[in-house]
């Protein structure tokens, strides 16, 4: 039975204690919150668990061995970094922390202390994007062309991060996963509508190699709810929409193709292919109830989380070539992926 | 009663030939085309028109007074310039030309030899786009922080242009339409997956200055149709989705707004507003006619066509600067939008 | 503070549970179910309620004062008859018999000793079908010409009542209230497919006079889910989708109008109106938590409840009337609306 | 070469002449008319063809082979028993003809002369429903348990028939045409708002046997545009959704199943089949088009059409019979198929 304590019990924190909860393997001992209303909430809907206003308390109990940390980004680095210090495995929600060089700063600590650290990239949990991964690898799709996703809302405005570090590591989660590559550059474009500081608008463009680009857009200002992401291969394109309560995704048998040989201009002919779509039954499980307790099995079996420290690292770096993107007129920011990890 | 001479009867001459021939005021004389096919299929539906495959015959007739073009982008100033040259107002199917230079130069023959000169950007004469840009003057969604569009489709790929020169001067031509300035600088990012030298995706970013900005993502290879632009104000959001056949509008009584004052960051609070949605009734007449008659109209009372020539430059001057943008790593290219015209 | 005890705790119960919990004027003192599963599933959810597989524990308590049922149908007679001879005030699940007769006996019991008995007619308590009872109110429709309305989907199967005991009284309940009278006449028709006894899609007719219809159709069968219901009037048109996560309601200003004078049928022309469409917003709150609590405001101040045991009756009746009408081909079954109550 | 004549140029006999002008086989002579105004419209359209108001010179002429008769429904018989006795072959569009008496006269002369007789229940030629037949046809869908139908408007009025008379026949085709049996008995709803003669909207309910059932809806005061069909199988349910412009069909992998055998009625459960969806590409052809080239193989090969004279007799069998089930309390009525047709 692993122990657990929650640093945070704000927005996500309870899905957290509640998923902890659920599976048999786990329970949460402490939660730890600045929030006295929060705590007693918390109490009142798990009595046997202890609250505290002192996150230390967590940090030292010898009992605990698992850390999980559900609070404002700029406060991940500390938590995570002095959990590791104190041997506990810890899992944290996403962006990683605020940096890459804290994000590899903790993926150091983890390796150094073979602990496992896991981030909250939960999309990649979810049996649509499972699906989807599984239908790239299997190579149906032909070569990817490029990815398309928009992530668009009213509301849920942050006040310390830009609507990329909030929304867009959910995109970027999935393209990485789904591609299996990191891009090789980057661009932002975005505004400030709202708060002059913070932009609350933006596209990010990613570039892996010459060809295959991925566009990801984010909003706290629109007026629907939109989460859709478009995958375009070279034999079937599929695209996945996360708002529809069931149809999620659709593979539509849809290619464009430019003729082998021709020998005059006006004998060139662009062939298209319409055939049927399918829409995969997809399992309509709790993403975080797998998400933890593929967590659990990480630290049972010592084996590589897929959403590891890494892979958080990866997604902070590209969001912090995106700031220099939004300061750069939006020029190009290549990602030097190599330098940053401990050998 | 105007005699007009076109030159194209591709794709799209078929429609203006409809056009100029079930309004009173004018009849298509002569139809000019390289492809005899076309040419006699034209006959067939309009056995009254003469057919060509020598265009100077429409430039040379002196009973011709307009003549519209509907062909390929790269022959336009050749086409326009000459029936310009020659004494004829010219209507040209968008983009007007495949430079900037070339476009200022028909507006400067155009203006030289008072004659009217006007571009096909058909969507802003749509009952929607009025209806849009009616909505927008009336300052009913307040200050507009941001337009977002999405021009997105599988197939008709261009030969000679790339997705940005063939679908985003629908976009551009909208948004200045409604926003009524131009951009200061752009950006555009985009791949080639079919054809090596074109490119087949890509996105536009427009700054009209320091907070006002336009995203146009355009798609030859999108497995769905979408044609949808969204406007953000402070006060009121709307979306106009083309692809709907009747409720092409919407206007969401929704805005976020942050607070004038605040003592402390905790009680920092945004205030969200959500009311309720209006769908517009809209008209459902064919846009080419209100185009055309609009061009005549404006040749009998002398007036500036709401898609002028300089419009059209407009409108081309920012595709030339997305090439430029394109080559140069996405960076953003600034507009020199005075040294152009012919004082 | 109300003490409430709770029959049955299989699909509905643990709703009702949690919604007497949350209102700060009542709790759940015993739960009873015959599946000890079930209750120790409420145990764990909610530690201080009691359980008991004998409800008798319940209607003997002298504490509690309320008495809810969640039981099959054909059990809610005994248990609410019981409940209110014991003195109880009784909320019952939906139909609120199996036959008019015990519902009617229910009504006079609960009438003699003074008590309040409700029934669940649930979703008179959103904020869609109240918003839709101000519009029909109002007269912004003018005369309600029909209502139309399908209850579809895969799934859920009674075992000891047909489709349309199960689902049609969603749909008349709302029907009776937005029109504030009870149908005259009623048909129905519908088969059995799974089961060759009990009918697993259905369509009910009521006629309420010579003109006003109402139409519902209801199916276990359907592979979407539908919840539809359209409101056509002579002024205006209004759709009621409960499907729709937001926008569950549309007011269309549509109309048709026949000539009031015409001299020779050549001239008759019927006039459409088409105009706007709102879509008006609605709060989101949970309607078991405004029913409960209407419920308990009843109680208080002596006042009857909208879904009061006698607009259970209604329903039951024209419930009953259907079986008769799907035993005798179809055919019209007259309602006699003024025999059944205790004077 | 067929020469046809083509009586009533109202909304539909437009489309019949373009049709039989673009097949190769096929032109139209004479069309007649009572309204001049439409045959000068023709004239200007088809400049060859001739025009008439005295539709005795199309009966009259030795040159036409076929007549085919666009005009109200009262008038079907009269037109098409002269042009029958006459010689010639006859389209005639849906419903064939006002009752069922002159719909036999009508057959029983086509078979007398050996002419073809055909009736234009247009919606059979489309791909959709093409591809829904082979699909039922397969055994895909298992047991066809119930069809359930929806045809809702706005619009439209007819002056001389009902709504079911109006709309219905394009339902029952199909349904007929998928099932490939006739109705044992049927029953109908409905009422009139607009004129209190004439139902505007109705229910038509058609039993094929015990278990198999047919529910058809229609309205011309609807305000949405509703086509859509459901067939639901023991296996397999299929919708039909003709509004939609290209995915028109979906194939759900959904079934419902009652255990084969269970000991006590608590063990009893329902088993769910929850699977793919999909959406067959469909062909885009104009049906029009097709239904006229069958009409021609048929005359040309000596075939029975799809859409007979008995075809047609059937719908309106069904539609007599409609009359007579809302006359009389909207019982069920009895239809007897055998006693109508000539040995």
């Amino acid at each position: 039975m692993y122990n657990v304590g929650v640093i945070g019990c704000g927005y996500w924190g309870p899905n957290l204690i509640r998923n902890y909860t659920q599976l048999n393997r786990s329970r949460v001992k402490i939660v730890a919150d600045l929030d006295r209303d929060r705590l007693s909430h918390m109490k009142k809907l798990y009595p046997s668990v202890e609250t505290t206003i002192d996150y230390m308390n967590i940090i030292n109990d010898p009992e605990i061995n698992i850390v999980t940390i559900a609070t404002p980004v700029s406060t991940h680095y500390k938590f995570a970094s002095e959990a590791l210090s104190a041997g506990k495995h810890v899992f944290v929600e996403k962006p990683i922390a605020s940096s890459a060089k804290d994000a590899e700063s903790l993926v150091n600590i983890a390796k150094k202390n073979h602990l496992k650290l896991m981030v909250g990239h939960t999309f990649i949990y979810t049996a649509a994007v499972k699906k989807m991964k599984e239908i790239v690898q299997s190579g149906e799709l032909g070569d990817i062309y490029y990815i398309n996703s928009q992530r668009l809302n009213l509301g849920l405005f942050q006040k310390d991060i830009n609507v990329l570090w909030d929304l867009a590591p959910h995109d970027i989660s999935i393209i990485l996963y789904l591609l299996d590559q990191e891009p090789k550059w980057i661009s932002a474009a975005g505004s400030s509508n709202i708060n002059g500081f913070i932009e609350d608008v933006a596209v990010l463009t990613m570039k892996f190699n010459d060809k295959l680009i991925a566009f990801t857009q984010v909003s706290w200002l629109d007026p629907d709810k939109i989460r859709k992401m478009t995958v375009v291969g070279s034999k079937k394109m599929m695209v996945y929409d996360d708002v529809q309560p069931t149809e999620k995704i659709r593979i539509y048998d849809k290619a464009v193709e430019m003729p082998k040989h021709y020998d005059t201009f006006a004998e060139f002919q662009y062939s298209y292919k319409y055939g049927d779509i399918i829409i995969p039954k997809i399992d309509g499980k709790e993403p975080l109830s797998t998400e933890l307790s593929h967590f659990l099995d990480c630290i049972e079996q010592d084996l590589t989380p897929m959403s590891s420290g890494e892979k958080g690292l990866e997604v902070v770096k590209i969001l912090e070539a995106s700031d220099e993107s939004l300061k750069n007129n939006s020029s190009l920011v290549e990602l030097c992926n190599n330098q940053f990890l401990l050998n």
